[in-house]
């Protein structure tokens, strides 16, 4: 090694209240956009066309808001989690501003919680990110938490600090500024239903189901510049846990995103994540299935209404029968992702 | 079911006159037209290179034909043919404007024909679908007709209504409005031929084959944000007809329209679809070749004139010989496409 | 045939001064830029970032230069290697203008060598590309020679001319014009090395390797317009010396450079290539992984300094020993490129 590559941070080299600069801004343009409706062939109408943006208060169609998670996601990688064993969740997500084709992002993140693992082989890092648009506005900011490798079994464990993380982000702190729905047609948006029609406790099956390609996750991972390894390298993933390569978990959220245009359609802004679980682990290969169900509604100032929304995917197996936790508290068979999110919809 | 998703319409749920609005606008950009390139390897000049449309009276490249027309299509999907059984044929395919990156395409359909099946259990559908840009103005119309399952056998067959469509779009009626070739080069067309070159039934081979990958036509298919399940999930196809998932047919004429460059580099302009079948499927791992035929001539006002050409795709075996149709009337073994259409070439 | 297709030229068909203008300008947009970053990961912030651009002098981010390389270098494929045994080698290229999105490239060669092989059945033929912006101005010039088949065994040898290709590019010559670091920032770059840092001799092992996929390559030689036939069609292919698609050589050179952001993140110029190899075919399926070594240093007038750099490529084996040559002159087993350029890096 000549001492010039990133062996990425290991256990012990975090300490709260670190601030890490990530690396590689990015300029987010229409040919992500593109790459993004070829992916996971999204539908929501407020993201594909710049007219019916435009017929809502927008200045033109923003760019998808789980894409901005990914490419956020994707510059903490190099300095969060290039020695991760297991990703171990979000809370407290919040998107906060429209991106635009031509905005450039960039990201920080804050170390805020560090509790090393009995076995003293590994810790729980606690992080907060932050993604900017150019003019250093924030667009999104989310708290996640990793289990990362000492380098050294024998360094001293830090003093354990865990955040007080909610379990939902408060509703009332939702907002999509500018939205004006005086030209809102539900036939372009391809479903009748508004905010009143979905009740607490109501399931939706997405019906569809994608079948995911290794060149597929390939290139959106790489598309987020999310380099871990697991994603890329058969050569090496063949010999190791699973014998072969790991779809990265954003993958499959975009996909059930996508499949959920089927029932949600008119839920087309992502407010905030509340909490989010990959349950198990995706292959190429694997053919994705995905539901949902409303666990809150909350009726905000101005025309939109908040959902708060549990979309489940699975694999192998559809989605009709709702699959999703044991009496044992255990995910059923084939679950692979628990996402809790606030999404916004015409009142 | 919570009654949120959509079912698409059955056979019975479609009469007369009857106007269907699709979801979901498109504004169509830069990062369509890389990814279309990707996809399918073009090389015609106009759709190439701003540099070579204005040579030749353009403001710039203008968007794909095909691609135009696959994702006008695509949007018709959820309520035309998600019960289909097959897709028939076409006719009266006319391309009326260029599109540009930055246009917004909507599309609507009217139901122009109906007639069940005498079995009870399907009927044909005969819709005029209409492309629009965000000005309102129509940038493409054509005609389809698909055979859709029935809901309810017992449900009483409609007044049989058979549209009377012509065999082919009069030449009379196809423009290329502002092009002005003062400034034409064959170097950068990449062949010397004009108009004058072509004889009617002469029979071009295009030489290359490709092969199809299922990352490839999926991407292709969601780009269009066509979302039939028939090309996408493997979990439910593998147990179905063909124990794998179909590639979409307008792929296959992406495929046949870029190899037919060779040998058809200055037939830059699409500008009519006078019948087509997809006479056979295709699946990942199948080379798909094409050949060409000349039909007939016609000589426009203006510096244009139009060849309508039959262009077939074949799989597996190359175009050499031009394989078609026997005596019997059924095509031979390995013709997958049969499309007839206008396009524009420089006199 | 119809005399309509392009057979390519033979070996016969070259003549010394010869120049060939090739067809197909293209326009490179934001869309090209994002299927780049799919395909490879790049992650070099001036290429990435609109804003990290300007904060180093430039108007915008501009297009990847390898991405420059290829699609300068597809144009020439049809009048130059269609019929090419072999691609020989590299010499004297020169990286002179950025691209930026919205440029349009086009491409002429000149041939400037010619030698007729022993056997009779093939010949070296050397050009001299160059590939311009709208504006006419050269942004990429280079030479390369190819292996081509004779049509004819008989016809005569031409008079042998071998040019004189140096075997580096004088680093005097080397330029990147506008640079200013006053802004430049190491956090944003990733990476702290600056143009002291390396020295010659140092070897750098980028760690990371990534698996082909059969969609994955063939979308991005598409997107070169490179439509040389071994590439894309499994039905000839599978009959053919490896029994498979060969992958596009440059494929390999955009792959490494993608790799070698892990140790060469500062080194984001690309500005000339030396000499360049193709060592040895790749396949879907490969895992490439990548090391590089510091061959000479050049300090520049003005804020940068130029980094001679060898990057290997190897296969379905780390890089960790630094695979090259064996004591015999031979690549070693793995071996797939070997490239020697010139980078620029901040001072």
């Amino acid at each position: 090694m000549s001492g010039k590559t990133n062996p990425g941070n290991f256990f012990e080299d975090f300490e709260i209240g670190q601030e890490l600069v990530h690396a590689t801004p990015r300029t987010v343009t229409e040919g992500e956009t593109a790459l993004y409706t070829a992916l996971y062939g999204g539908r929501f109408a407020l993201q594909s066309a710049d007219r019916a943006a435009q017929d809502i208060g927008y200045p033109g169609a923003p760019i998808d808001d789980w894409l901005v998670f990914h490419i956020v996601f994707g510059k903490t990688v190099p300095d969060v989690s290039l020695n991760a064993v297991a990703n171990l969740g979000y809370a407290q997500g919040r998107f906060l501003l429209p991106v635009y084709p031509g905005d450039t992002l960039s990201a920080t993140s804050t170390v805020i919680g560090l509790k090393e693992n009995s076995n003293g082989k590994t810790g729980t890092v606690y992080v907060n990110s932050v993604g900017r648009n150019q003019e250093g506005r924030i667009v999104l900011d989310y708290c996640r938490w990793v289990m990362i490798r000492k380098r050294d079994e024998s360094a001293p464990a830090p003093e354990p600090v865990v955040p007080d993380l909610p379990d939902r982000v408060d509703p009332a702190t939702l907002a999509a500024p500018g939205v004006d729905l005086a030209d809102y047609d539900p036939r372009v948006i391809g479903q009748p239903h508004r905010f009143g029609d979905y009740k607490v406790g109501e399931k939706i099956d997405h019906v569809d189901g994608v079948t995911i390609e290794e060149a597929e996750h390939m290139m959106a991972t790489r598309l987020y510049q999310n380099t871990a390894k697991v994603h890329f390298n058969q050569h090496t993933e063949g010999e190791g846990r699973f014998g072969r390569r790991l779809v990265y978990g954003g993958h499959i959220i975009s996909l059930a995103r996508g499949l959920s245009y089927n029932g949600l359609a008119p839920a087309m802004w992502i407010a905030a994540i509340n909490a989010g679980g990959h349950t198990a682990p995706c292959f190429a290969g694997d053919t994705v299935y995905a539901w949902s169900e409303i666990l809150e509604t909350a009726d905000l100032d101005g025309p939109l209404g908040a959902l708060r929304i549990r979309t489940v995917a699975c694999k192998n197996g559809n989605a009709a029968e709702f699959p999703y936790m044991g009496d044992d508290g255990k995910y059923a068979r084939g679950v692979v992702l628990d996402l809790d999110y606030w999404a916004l919809i015409a009142k």
